[in-house]
Protein backbone atom coordinates (compact mmCIF):
# COMPACT_ATOMS: atom_id res chain seq x y z
CA UNK A 1 0.00 0.00 0.00
CA UNK A 2 1.43 3.52 -0.87
CA UNK A 3 2.12 6.58 1.85
CA UNK A 4 -0.97 8.47 0.13
CA UNK A 5 -3.41 5.49 0.65
CA UNK A 6 -2.44 4.61 4.02
CA UNK A 7 -3.33 7.90 4.88
CA UNK A 8 -6.42 7.89 3.35
CA UNK A 9 -7.44 5.36 4.99
CA UNK A 10 -6.51 6.24 8.36
CA UNK A 11 -8.44 9.45 7.94
CA UNK A 12 -11.22 7.58 6.74
CA UNK A 13 -11.50 5.71 9.92
CA UNK A 14 -10.55 8.47 12.39
CA UNK A 15 -13.26 10.94 10.11
CA UNK A 16 -16.22 8.11 10.81
CA UNK A 17 -15.42 7.81 14.38
CA UNK A 18 -14.89 11.48 14.94
CA UNK A 19 -18.18 12.78 16.28
CA UNK A 20 -16.29 16.26 17.02
CA UNK A 21 -15.39 16.94 13.89
CA UNK A 22 -18.52 15.83 12.04
CA UNK A 23 -21.31 17.51 14.17
CA UNK A 24 -19.20 20.96 13.44
CA UNK A 25 -19.79 20.08 9.55
CA UNK A 26 -15.58 19.64 8.67
CA UNK A 27 -15.31 17.54 5.77
CA UNK A 28 -12.23 16.49 4.51
CA UNK A 29 -10.95 17.66 1.43
CA UNK A 30 -7.49 16.03 0.64
CA UNK A 31 -4.92 13.73 2.60
CA UNK A 32 -1.13 12.77 2.29
CA UNK A 33 1.71 11.07 4.49
CA UNK A 34 2.30 14.17 6.81
CA UNK A 35 -0.29 16.59 5.18
CA UNK A 36 -3.94 17.44 5.46
CA UNK A 37 -6.59 19.63 4.22
CA UNK A 38 -9.96 20.19 5.71
CA UNK A 39 -13.20 22.51 5.45
CA UNK A 40 -15.38 23.82 7.64
CA UNK A 41 -18.44 26.38 6.60
CA UNK A 42 -19.02 29.34 9.35
CA UNK A 43 -22.24 28.67 10.43
CA UNK A 44 -24.02 31.00 13.11
CA UNK A 45 -24.06 29.07 15.73
CA UNK A 46 -20.28 29.17 15.75
CA UNK A 47 -20.06 33.16 16.29
CA UNK A 48 -19.40 34.71 19.39
CA UNK A 49 -20.99 38.06 21.32
CA UNK A 50 -19.23 40.11 18.39
CA UNK A 51 -20.55 38.54 15.92
CA UNK A 52 -17.48 36.38 14.09
CA UNK A 53 -16.54 33.28 14.07
CA UNK A 54 -15.30 32.02 17.77
CA UNK A 55 -11.71 31.55 17.99
CA UNK A 56 -12.07 28.15 19.43
CA UNK A 57 -13.96 26.57 16.77
CA UNK A 58 -11.21 28.17 14.58
CA UNK A 59 -8.88 25.84 16.53
CA UNK A 60 -10.82 23.33 16.77
CA UNK A 61 -11.07 22.95 12.90
CA UNK A 62 -7.13 23.98 12.76
CA UNK A 63 -6.67 20.84 15.31
CA UNK A 64 -8.71 18.30 13.70
CA UNK A 65 -6.55 19.20 10.41
CA UNK A 66 -3.00 18.55 12.80
CA UNK A 67 -4.73 15.51 13.98
CA UNK A 68 -5.49 14.34 10.59
CA UNK A 69 -1.75 15.02 9.33
CA UNK A 70 -0.10 13.40 12.35
CA UNK A 71 -1.99 10.45 11.79
CA UNK A 72 -1.16 9.77 8.34
CA UNK A 73 1.13 7.39 9.18
CA UNK A 74 -1.12 5.32 10.85
CA UNK A 75 0.69 5.29 13.80
CA UNK A 76 -1.81 6.67 16.59
CA UNK A 77 -1.00 10.22 17.70
CA UNK A 78 -1.61 12.99 19.82
CA UNK A 79 -1.20 16.59 20.30
CA UNK A 80 0.75 17.71 22.87
CA UNK A 81 0.51 21.83 22.48
CA UNK A 82 -0.75 24.56 20.00
CA UNK A 83 -0.22 27.55 19.46
CA UNK A 84 -2.66 29.76 17.17
CA UNK A 85 -2.44 33.36 16.23
CA UNK A 86 -6.01 35.17 15.27
CA UNK A 87 -5.16 37.55 12.20
CA UNK A 88 -8.42 38.50 10.72
CA UNK A 89 -11.93 38.43 11.97
CA UNK A 90 -14.19 35.48 10.72
CA UNK A 91 -17.68 36.64 9.77
CA UNK A 92 -20.91 33.76 9.55
CA UNK A 93 -20.91 32.33 6.35
CA UNK A 94 -17.64 32.26 5.52
CA UNK A 95 -16.61 29.02 4.35
CA UNK A 96 -12.98 28.30 6.16
CA UNK A 97 -9.91 25.52 4.75
CA UNK A 98 -6.95 24.27 6.59
CA UNK A 99 -4.07 23.16 5.33
CA UNK A 100 -1.50 20.95 7.85
CA UNK A 101 2.19 20.62 6.51
CA UNK A 102 4.50 19.11 8.63
CA UNK A 103 8.07 20.87 9.25
CA UNK A 104 9.66 18.35 11.48
CA UNK A 105 9.08 14.74 12.62
CA UNK A 106 11.40 12.12 14.44
CA UNK A 107 11.13 9.89 16.87
CA UNK A 108 7.77 9.92 18.46
CA UNK A 109 8.30 13.85 18.48
CA UNK A 110 5.89 16.08 15.65
CA UNK A 111 5.99 19.95 14.54
CA UNK A 112 3.09 20.66 12.50
CA UNK A 113 2.55 23.82 11.03
CA UNK A 114 -1.31 24.91 9.67
CA UNK A 115 -2.85 28.01 7.53
CA UNK A 116 -6.52 28.89 7.89
CA UNK A 117 -7.73 30.79 4.95
CA UNK A 118 -11.35 32.21 3.58
CA UNK A 119 -12.98 31.55 0.73
CA UNK A 120 -11.05 34.38 -0.88
CA UNK A 121 -7.77 33.09 0.37
CA UNK A 122 -7.02 35.33 2.91
CA UNK A 123 -5.23 34.04 6.00
CA UNK A 124 -7.35 34.14 8.86
CA UNK A 125 -5.03 32.41 11.60
CA UNK A 126 -1.57 30.64 11.51
CA UNK A 127 -1.49 27.35 13.87
CA UNK A 128 1.71 25.37 15.28
CA UNK A 129 1.08 21.91 16.75
CA UNK A 130 3.26 19.73 18.31
CA UNK A 131 2.25 15.94 18.70
CA UNK A 132 3.16 13.13 20.41
CA UNK A 133 2.91 9.46 18.69
CA UNK A 134 1.50 6.82 21.40
CA UNK A 135 0.92 3.11 21.76
CA UNK A 136 -0.99 1.19 18.51
CA UNK A 137 -2.25 1.99 14.83
CA UNK A 138 -5.40 4.12 13.67
CA UNK A 139 -6.50 1.01 11.57
CA UNK A 140 -5.03 -2.10 13.45
CA UNK A 141 -3.06 -3.91 11.28
CA UNK A 142 -3.08 -1.77 8.34
CA UNK A 143 0.95 -0.71 8.45
CA UNK A 144 3.48 -3.38 9.75
CA UNK A 145 5.19 -1.63 13.05
CA UNK A 146 8.32 -1.05 10.78
CA UNK A 147 6.05 0.71 8.03
CA UNK A 148 4.42 2.88 10.47
CA UNK A 149 7.85 4.79 11.79
CA UNK B 1 -20.00 50.62 40.09
CA UNK B 2 -17.60 48.40 41.41
CA UNK B 3 -15.28 46.90 39.49
CA UNK B 4 -16.76 43.20 40.42
CA UNK B 5 -20.09 44.77 39.70
CA UNK B 6 -18.80 46.45 35.54
CA UNK B 7 -17.11 42.79 34.98
CA UNK B 8 -20.36 41.37 35.98
CA UNK B 9 -22.44 43.10 33.42
CA UNK B 10 -19.67 43.37 30.49
CA UNK B 11 -20.35 39.50 30.63
CA UNK B 12 -23.05 39.17 30.44
CA UNK B 13 -23.72 40.97 27.96
CA UNK B 14 -21.58 39.36 26.58
CA UNK B 15 -22.68 35.41 27.34
CA UNK B 16 -26.21 36.65 25.95
CA UNK B 17 -24.63 37.73 22.59
CA UNK B 18 -22.40 34.28 22.38
CA UNK B 19 -24.64 32.02 20.42
CA UNK B 20 -20.79 29.68 20.38
CA UNK B 21 -20.55 29.44 23.83
CA UNK B 22 -24.08 28.65 24.73
CA UNK B 23 -24.34 25.48 22.09
CA UNK B 24 -21.61 23.97 23.48
CA UNK B 25 -23.50 24.27 27.16
CA UNK B 26 -20.66 26.61 28.27
CA UNK B 27 -21.93 28.47 31.71
CA UNK B 28 -20.51 31.70 33.60
CA UNK B 29 -19.33 30.18 37.25
CA UNK B 30 -17.97 32.89 38.68
CA UNK B 31 -16.54 37.23 37.31
CA UNK B 32 -14.18 39.52 38.24
CA UNK B 33 -11.84 41.88 37.17
CA UNK B 34 -9.39 40.30 35.08
CA UNK B 35 -11.00 36.62 36.27
CA UNK B 36 -13.38 34.61 34.90
CA UNK B 37 -14.57 30.88 35.90
CA UNK B 38 -16.75 29.02 33.42
CA UNK B 39 -17.60 25.24 33.34
CA UNK B 40 -19.22 22.63 30.53
CA UNK B 41 -20.01 19.31 30.94
CA UNK B 42 -18.26 16.75 27.75
CA UNK B 43 -21.19 15.76 25.92
CA UNK B 44 -20.70 12.84 23.73
CA UNK B 45 -20.92 15.19 20.32
CA UNK B 46 -17.80 16.77 21.84
CA UNK B 47 -15.59 13.32 21.21
CA UNK B 48 -13.22 12.77 18.78
CA UNK B 49 -12.06 9.31 17.00
CA UNK B 50 -10.64 8.29 20.15
CA UNK B 51 -13.58 8.43 22.40
CA UNK B 52 -11.92 11.57 24.42
CA UNK B 53 -13.09 15.45 24.55
CA UNK B 54 -11.45 16.69 21.02
CA UNK B 55 -9.00 19.09 21.52
CA UNK B 56 -10.53 22.00 20.38
CA UNK B 57 -13.51 21.82 22.40
CA UNK B 58 -11.23 21.99 25.69
CA UNK B 59 -9.39 24.79 23.87
CA UNK B 60 -12.92 26.45 23.18
CA UNK B 61 -14.24 26.61 27.10
CA UNK B 62 -10.39 28.00 27.59
CA UNK B 63 -10.83 30.58 25.42
CA UNK B 64 -13.85 31.67 26.20
CA UNK B 65 -13.21 31.83 29.33
CA UNK B 66 -10.19 34.06 28.45
CA UNK B 67 -12.66 36.25 26.60
CA UNK B 68 -14.51 36.67 29.59
CA UNK B 69 -11.92 37.71 31.56
CA UNK B 70 -10.11 40.15 28.99
CA UNK B 71 -13.11 42.22 28.84
CA UNK B 72 -14.16 42.12 32.51
CA UNK B 73 -13.34 46.10 32.46
CA UNK B 74 -15.98 46.69 29.61
CA UNK B 75 -13.12 47.52 27.10
CA UNK B 76 -13.86 45.57 24.09
CA UNK B 77 -10.50 43.21 23.92
CA UNK B 78 -9.56 40.55 21.52
CA UNK B 79 -7.75 37.40 21.17
CA UNK B 80 -4.15 37.76 19.60
CA UNK B 81 -2.95 34.54 20.30
CA UNK B 82 -3.18 31.78 22.54
CA UNK B 83 -1.37 28.36 23.48
CA UNK B 84 -2.68 25.24 25.45
CA UNK B 85 -1.15 22.46 26.41
CA UNK B 86 -3.15 18.98 26.91
CA UNK B 87 -2.19 16.90 29.92
CA UNK B 88 -4.66 14.32 30.44
CA UNK B 89 -7.34 12.42 27.83
CA UNK B 90 -10.88 13.67 28.70
CA UNK B 91 -14.18 10.93 28.87
CA UNK B 92 -16.95 11.50 27.83
CA UNK B 93 -19.37 12.65 31.18
CA UNK B 94 -16.86 14.41 32.36
CA UNK B 95 -17.58 18.45 33.74
CA UNK B 96 -14.54 20.67 32.92
CA UNK B 97 -14.25 24.21 34.66
CA UNK B 98 -11.43 26.69 33.35
CA UNK B 99 -10.34 29.53 35.81
CA UNK B 100 -8.84 32.70 34.24
CA UNK B 101 -6.10 34.68 35.60
CA UNK B 102 -4.77 37.71 34.88
CA UNK B 103 -0.94 37.55 34.64
CA UNK B 104 -0.04 40.92 33.16
CA UNK B 105 -1.90 44.27 31.66
CA UNK B 106 0.11 47.51 30.44
CA UNK B 107 -1.74 49.83 27.70
CA UNK B 108 -3.57 48.12 24.80
CA UNK B 109 -1.56 44.22 26.17
CA UNK B 110 -2.21 41.49 28.49
CA UNK B 111 -1.60 38.09 28.94
CA UNK B 112 -3.86 35.69 30.70
CA UNK B 113 -3.07 32.13 31.88
CA UNK B 114 -6.24 30.00 31.96
CA UNK B 115 -6.18 26.49 34.09
CA UNK B 116 -8.91 23.42 32.78
CA UNK B 117 -9.42 21.06 35.41
CA UNK B 118 -12.10 18.23 35.71
CA UNK B 119 -14.77 17.18 37.90
CA UNK B 120 -12.13 15.39 40.58
CA UNK B 121 -9.83 18.69 39.96
CA UNK B 122 -6.98 17.11 38.14
CA UNK B 123 -5.75 19.26 36.00
CA UNK B 124 -6.18 18.76 32.11
CA UNK B 125 -5.13 21.25 30.12
CA UNK B 126 -2.95 24.60 30.58
CA UNK B 127 -3.51 27.43 28.05
CA UNK B 128 -1.91 31.04 28.20
CA UNK B 129 -3.79 34.11 25.99
CA UNK B 130 -2.33 37.19 24.18
CA UNK B 131 -5.10 39.93 24.27
CA UNK B 132 -5.24 42.66 22.39
CA UNK B 133 -8.17 45.61 23.68
CA UNK B 134 -9.71 47.81 20.42
CA UNK B 135 -11.74 50.07 20.14
CA UNK B 136 -15.63 50.51 22.02
CA UNK B 137 -17.31 49.30 25.24
CA UNK B 138 -18.63 46.18 25.82
CA UNK B 139 -21.41 47.41 27.33
CA UNK B 140 -21.59 50.80 25.73
CA UNK B 141 -21.61 53.83 28.29
CA UNK B 142 -21.79 51.53 31.29
CA UNK B 143 -18.23 52.94 32.04
CA UNK B 144 -16.18 55.96 31.07
CA UNK B 145 -13.51 55.81 29.00
CA UNK B 146 -11.12 56.72 32.16
CA UNK B 147 -12.47 53.97 34.07
CA UNK B 148 -12.44 51.27 31.62
CA UNK B 149 -8.58 51.65 31.27
CA UNK C 1 18.77 13.53 51.74
CA UNK C 2 15.76 16.36 51.57
CA UNK C 3 14.31 17.32 48.73
CA UNK C 4 16.05 20.92 49.19
CA UNK C 5 19.28 18.95 49.67
CA UNK C 6 19.28 17.19 46.54
CA UNK C 7 18.06 20.24 44.63
CA UNK C 8 21.17 22.26 45.92
CA UNK C 9 23.39 19.28 44.98
CA UNK C 10 22.10 18.90 41.50
CA UNK C 11 22.03 22.69 40.81
CA UNK C 12 25.64 23.13 42.14
CA UNK C 13 26.78 20.01 39.57
CA UNK C 14 24.90 22.00 36.80
CA UNK C 15 26.41 25.56 37.81
CA UNK C 16 30.30 24.09 37.92
CA UNK C 17 29.81 23.10 34.92
CA UNK C 18 27.44 25.92 32.59
CA UNK C 19 29.88 27.90 30.95
CA UNK C 20 27.60 29.57 29.17
CA UNK C 21 25.65 31.22 32.24
CA UNK C 22 28.98 31.76 33.51
CA UNK C 23 30.00 33.67 31.41
CA UNK C 24 26.96 35.59 31.47
CA UNK C 25 27.09 36.17 34.72
CA UNK C 26 24.27 34.34 35.96
CA UNK C 27 24.16 33.70 39.86
CA UNK C 28 22.13 31.12 41.81
CA UNK C 29 19.85 32.98 44.41
CA UNK C 30 18.20 30.30 45.28
CA UNK C 31 16.68 26.50 44.96
CA UNK C 32 14.35 23.95 45.92
CA UNK C 33 12.16 21.23 44.14
CA UNK C 34 11.02 22.71 41.04
CA UNK C 35 11.89 26.26 41.96
CA UNK C 36 15.01 28.48 41.33
CA UNK C 37 15.75 32.19 41.33
CA UNK C 38 18.61 33.20 39.52
CA UNK C 39 20.02 36.76 38.21
CA UNK C 40 21.82 38.40 35.73
CA UNK C 41 23.12 42.26 35.83
CA UNK C 42 22.67 43.37 32.21
CA UNK C 43 25.95 44.39 31.24
CA UNK C 44 27.14 46.69 27.77
CA UNK C 45 27.91 43.48 25.82
CA UNK C 46 24.11 42.33 26.24
CA UNK C 47 23.12 45.54 24.93
CA UNK C 48 21.44 45.39 21.11
CA UNK C 49 21.12 48.57 18.63
CA UNK C 50 18.22 49.73 20.16
CA UNK C 51 20.86 50.13 23.38
CA UNK C 52 18.14 48.03 25.45
CA UNK C 53 18.75 43.81 26.81
CA UNK C 54 19.15 41.49 23.81
CA UNK C 55 15.74 39.57 24.04
CA UNK C 56 18.14 36.41 23.61
CA UNK C 57 19.90 37.05 26.68
CA UNK C 58 16.48 37.44 28.59
CA UNK C 59 16.15 34.33 27.14
CA UNK C 60 18.88 32.70 28.12
CA UNK C 61 18.15 33.68 31.97
CA UNK C 62 14.67 32.60 31.99
CA UNK C 63 16.30 29.51 30.28
CA UNK C 64 18.70 28.37 32.53
CA UNK C 65 16.12 29.45 35.37
CA UNK C 66 13.83 26.89 33.67
CA UNK C 67 16.47 24.69 33.68
CA UNK C 68 18.09 24.97 37.30
CA UNK C 69 14.31 24.08 38.74
CA UNK C 70 13.32 20.97 35.99
CA UNK C 71 16.39 19.26 36.92
CA UNK C 72 16.06 19.63 40.81
CA UNK C 73 14.80 16.29 41.13
CA UNK C 74 18.47 15.03 40.36
CA UNK C 75 16.96 13.74 37.05
CA UNK C 76 18.54 14.66 34.28
CA UNK C 77 16.49 16.66 32.17
CA UNK C 78 16.02 18.79 29.13
CA UNK C 79 14.15 21.65 27.60
CA UNK C 80 11.89 20.76 24.71
CA UNK C 81 10.09 24.38 23.85
CA UNK C 82 10.15 27.41 25.63
CA UNK C 83 7.76 30.91 24.57
CA UNK C 84 8.64 34.41 25.74
CA UNK C 85 6.91 37.52 26.35
CA UNK C 86 8.26 40.49 25.97
CA UNK C 87 6.93 43.38 28.18
CA UNK C 88 9.28 45.89 28.77
CA UNK C 89 12.34 47.35 27.59
CA UNK C 90 15.40 46.65 30.10
CA UNK C 91 18.55 49.41 29.81
CA UNK C 92 22.07 48.56 30.63
CA UNK C 93 22.61 48.53 34.59
CA UNK C 94 19.65 46.65 35.18
CA UNK C 95 19.75 43.89 37.41
CA UNK C 96 17.54 41.10 36.35
CA UNK C 97 16.11 38.24 38.92
CA UNK C 98 14.14 35.17 37.40
CA UNK C 99 11.74 32.83 39.09
CA UNK C 100 10.90 29.32 37.92
CA UNK C 101 7.98 27.79 39.15
CA UNK C 102 6.70 23.99 38.37
CA UNK C 103 3.23 24.39 36.86
CA UNK C 104 2.64 21.00 36.21
CA UNK C 105 4.96 17.44 36.28
CA UNK C 106 3.76 14.09 35.43
CA UNK C 107 5.70 11.03 33.84
CA UNK C 108 8.19 12.69 31.81
CA UNK C 109 6.86 15.72 31.17
CA UNK C 110 7.14 19.33 32.95
CA UNK C 111 5.51 23.12 32.64
CA UNK C 112 7.49 25.85 34.50
CA UNK C 113 6.55 28.82 34.26
CA UNK C 114 9.27 31.78 34.88
CA UNK C 115 8.98 35.70 35.63
CA UNK C 116 11.76 38.15 34.76
CA UNK C 117 11.36 40.91 37.30
CA UNK C 118 14.12 43.98 37.35
CA UNK C 119 15.30 45.17 40.24
CA UNK C 120 12.50 47.49 40.96
CA UNK C 121 10.09 44.76 40.73
CA UNK C 122 9.11 45.84 37.89
CA UNK C 123 8.19 42.52 35.46
CA UNK C 124 9.90 42.38 32.25
CA UNK C 125 9.26 39.27 30.52
CA UNK C 126 7.12 36.27 31.01
CA UNK C 127 8.34 32.67 29.96
CA UNK C 128 6.60 29.24 30.16
CA UNK C 129 9.14 25.84 29.18
CA UNK C 130 8.35 22.83 28.57
CA UNK C 131 10.86 20.01 30.11
CA UNK C 132 11.50 16.26 28.90
CA UNK C 133 13.32 13.88 31.39
CA UNK C 134 15.73 12.07 30.01
CA UNK C 135 17.89 9.04 30.82
CA UNK C 136 20.50 10.11 33.97
CA UNK C 137 20.98 11.72 36.95
CA UNK C 138 22.18 14.96 37.45
CA UNK C 139 24.75 13.65 40.11
CA UNK C 140 25.11 10.12 39.81
CA UNK C 141 24.21 8.19 42.47
CA UNK C 142 22.96 10.99 44.29
CA UNK C 143 19.28 9.64 44.36
CA UNK C 144 18.11 6.31 43.58
CA UNK C 145 16.17 5.93 40.58
CA UNK C 146 12.78 5.74 42.69
CA UNK C 147 13.44 8.78 44.74
CA UNK C 148 14.11 10.81 41.53
CA UNK C 149 10.63 10.14 40.07
CA UNK D 1 16.39 52.69 -3.54
CA UNK D 2 15.01 49.42 -4.00
CA UNK D 3 13.69 46.90 -1.14
CA UNK D 4 16.60 44.85 -0.65
CA UNK D 5 19.20 47.83 -0.65
CA UNK D 6 16.89 49.23 1.84
CA UNK D 7 16.53 46.29 3.74
CA UNK D 8 20.51 45.86 3.68
CA UNK D 9 21.54 49.90 4.32
CA UNK D 10 19.07 49.41 7.38
CA UNK D 11 20.18 45.93 8.75
CA UNK D 12 24.20 46.95 8.68
CA UNK D 13 23.00 50.18 10.77
CA UNK D 14 21.24 47.57 13.24
CA UNK D 15 24.67 45.44 12.89
CA UNK D 16 26.55 48.49 13.94
CA UNK D 17 25.11 48.95 16.92
CA UNK D 18 24.18 45.91 18.23
CA UNK D 19 27.01 45.01 20.47
CA UNK D 20 25.18 41.44 21.78
CA UNK D 21 24.88 40.06 18.83
CA UNK D 22 28.60 41.30 17.42
CA UNK D 23 29.95 39.73 21.18
CA UNK D 24 28.22 36.12 20.49
CA UNK D 25 30.32 36.09 16.86
CA UNK D 26 26.79 36.20 15.19
CA UNK D 27 27.19 37.57 11.07
CA UNK D 28 25.34 38.71 8.71
CA UNK D 29 24.91 35.96 4.92
CA UNK D 30 21.84 37.12 3.65
CA UNK D 31 19.43 40.07 3.88
CA UNK D 32 16.15 41.08 2.06
CA UNK D 33 12.64 42.55 2.29
CA UNK D 34 11.33 40.43 5.16
CA UNK D 35 14.16 38.01 4.89
CA UNK D 36 17.22 37.13 7.02
CA UNK D 37 19.80 34.84 7.14
CA UNK D 38 22.48 35.05 10.20
CA UNK D 39 25.22 32.27 11.21
CA UNK D 40 26.89 31.92 14.62
CA UNK D 41 29.82 29.39 15.49
CA UNK D 42 29.40 27.75 18.61
CA UNK D 43 32.13 28.70 20.86
CA UNK D 44 33.28 26.96 24.61
CA UNK D 45 32.18 29.58 26.28
CA UNK D 46 28.01 28.89 24.79
CA UNK D 47 28.22 25.20 26.69
CA UNK D 48 25.54 24.57 28.80
CA UNK D 49 26.45 21.92 31.98
CA UNK D 50 25.23 19.12 29.53
CA UNK D 51 28.58 20.21 26.78
CA UNK D 52 25.76 21.05 24.19
CA UNK D 53 24.74 24.76 23.02
CA UNK D 54 22.89 26.51 25.64
CA UNK D 55 19.48 26.86 24.35
CA UNK D 56 19.53 30.21 24.87
CA UNK D 57 22.14 31.04 22.77
CA UNK D 58 20.38 29.14 20.19
CA UNK D 59 17.58 31.10 20.89
CA UNK D 60 19.67 34.57 20.62
CA UNK D 61 20.82 33.58 17.00
CA UNK D 62 17.32 32.93 15.99
CA UNK D 63 16.29 36.11 17.83
CA UNK D 64 18.85 38.62 15.90
CA UNK D 65 17.61 36.75 12.49
CA UNK D 66 13.88 37.07 13.80
CA UNK D 67 14.93 41.12 14.44
CA UNK D 68 16.49 41.93 10.87
CA UNK D 69 14.39 40.19 8.64
CA UNK D 70 11.36 42.20 10.38
CA UNK D 71 13.19 45.81 10.79
CA UNK D 72 14.20 45.54 7.08
CA UNK D 73 11.85 47.74 5.90
CA UNK D 74 13.49 50.79 8.14
CA UNK D 75 10.21 50.49 10.19
CA UNK D 76 11.23 50.46 13.92
CA UNK D 77 9.95 46.89 15.06
CA UNK D 78 10.61 44.84 18.20
CA UNK D 79 9.45 41.31 19.12
CA UNK D 80 6.35 41.11 21.41
CA UNK D 81 6.75 37.20 21.55
CA UNK D 82 8.81 34.45 20.86
CA UNK D 83 8.41 30.48 20.61
CA UNK D 84 11.24 28.02 20.22
CA UNK D 85 11.49 24.07 19.88
CA UNK D 86 15.04 22.53 20.54
CA UNK D 87 14.72 19.58 17.87
CA UNK D 88 18.68 18.38 18.34
CA UNK D 89 21.57 19.03 20.58
CA UNK D 90 24.02 20.87 19.28
CA UNK D 91 27.97 20.09 20.05
CA UNK D 92 30.71 23.09 20.92
CA UNK D 93 32.25 23.73 17.59
CA UNK D 94 29.41 23.47 15.56
CA UNK D 95 28.18 26.46 13.26
CA UNK D 96 24.77 27.37 12.88
CA UNK D 97 22.85 29.35 10.38
CA UNK D 98 19.25 30.85 11.45
CA UNK D 99 17.08 31.74 8.26
CA UNK D 100 14.24 34.17 9.30
CA UNK D 101 11.42 34.55 6.97
CA UNK D 102 7.89 36.13 6.65
CA UNK D 103 4.73 34.56 7.26
CA UNK D 104 2.62 37.07 8.08
CA UNK D 105 2.33 41.41 8.21
CA UNK D 106 0.07 43.54 8.54
CA UNK D 107 -0.59 46.94 10.27
CA UNK D 108 1.64 47.21 12.61
CA UNK D 109 1.69 43.28 13.58
CA UNK D 110 4.17 40.66 11.91
CA UNK D 111 5.17 36.49 12.10
CA UNK D 112 8.36 35.55 11.06
CA UNK D 113 9.06 31.53 10.96
CA UNK D 114 13.24 31.14 12.10
CA UNK D 115 14.52 27.88 10.78
CA UNK D 116 18.07 27.04 12.76
CA UNK D 117 20.50 24.41 10.91
CA UNK D 118 23.94 23.26 11.64
CA UNK D 119 26.47 22.78 8.99
CA UNK D 120 25.35 19.50 7.35
CA UNK D 121 22.30 21.49 7.13
CA UNK D 122 20.16 19.27 10.04
CA UNK D 123 17.39 21.35 11.56
CA UNK D 124 18.38 21.79 15.25
CA UNK D 125 15.45 24.51 16.29
CA UNK D 126 12.24 26.00 15.09
CA UNK D 127 11.49 29.43 16.08
CA UNK D 128 8.32 31.83 15.63
CA UNK D 129 8.29 35.47 16.83
CA UNK D 130 5.69 37.99 16.55
CA UNK D 131 6.66 41.39 15.67
CA UNK D 132 5.21 44.82 17.09
CA UNK D 133 5.84 48.44 14.65
CA UNK D 134 6.68 51.03 16.90
CA UNK D 135 7.37 55.05 15.88
CA UNK D 136 10.70 55.67 14.14
CA UNK D 137 12.70 54.29 11.48
CA UNK D 138 16.19 52.49 11.80
CA UNK D 139 18.27 54.12 9.53
CA UNK D 140 15.96 57.86 10.30
CA UNK D 141 15.44 59.56 6.43
CA UNK D 142 16.16 56.35 4.06
CA UNK D 143 12.48 56.16 3.67
CA UNK D 144 9.48 57.85 3.71
CA UNK D 145 6.85 56.88 5.98
CA UNK D 146 4.70 55.89 2.99
CA UNK D 147 7.17 53.39 1.49
CA UNK D 148 8.52 52.30 4.72
CA UNK D 149 4.46 51.34 5.31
Amino acid sequence: MSPKEIAQKASQAMYDADVASKSLGITIDEIGPGYAKLSMPVRDDMLNGLKICHGGIMFTLADSTFAFACNSYNQSTVAASCEISFLEAVPGGSVLTAIAEEKHKRGRSGIYDVTVVDQDGRTVALFRGKSRTVKGEVVPGLTSEEESK
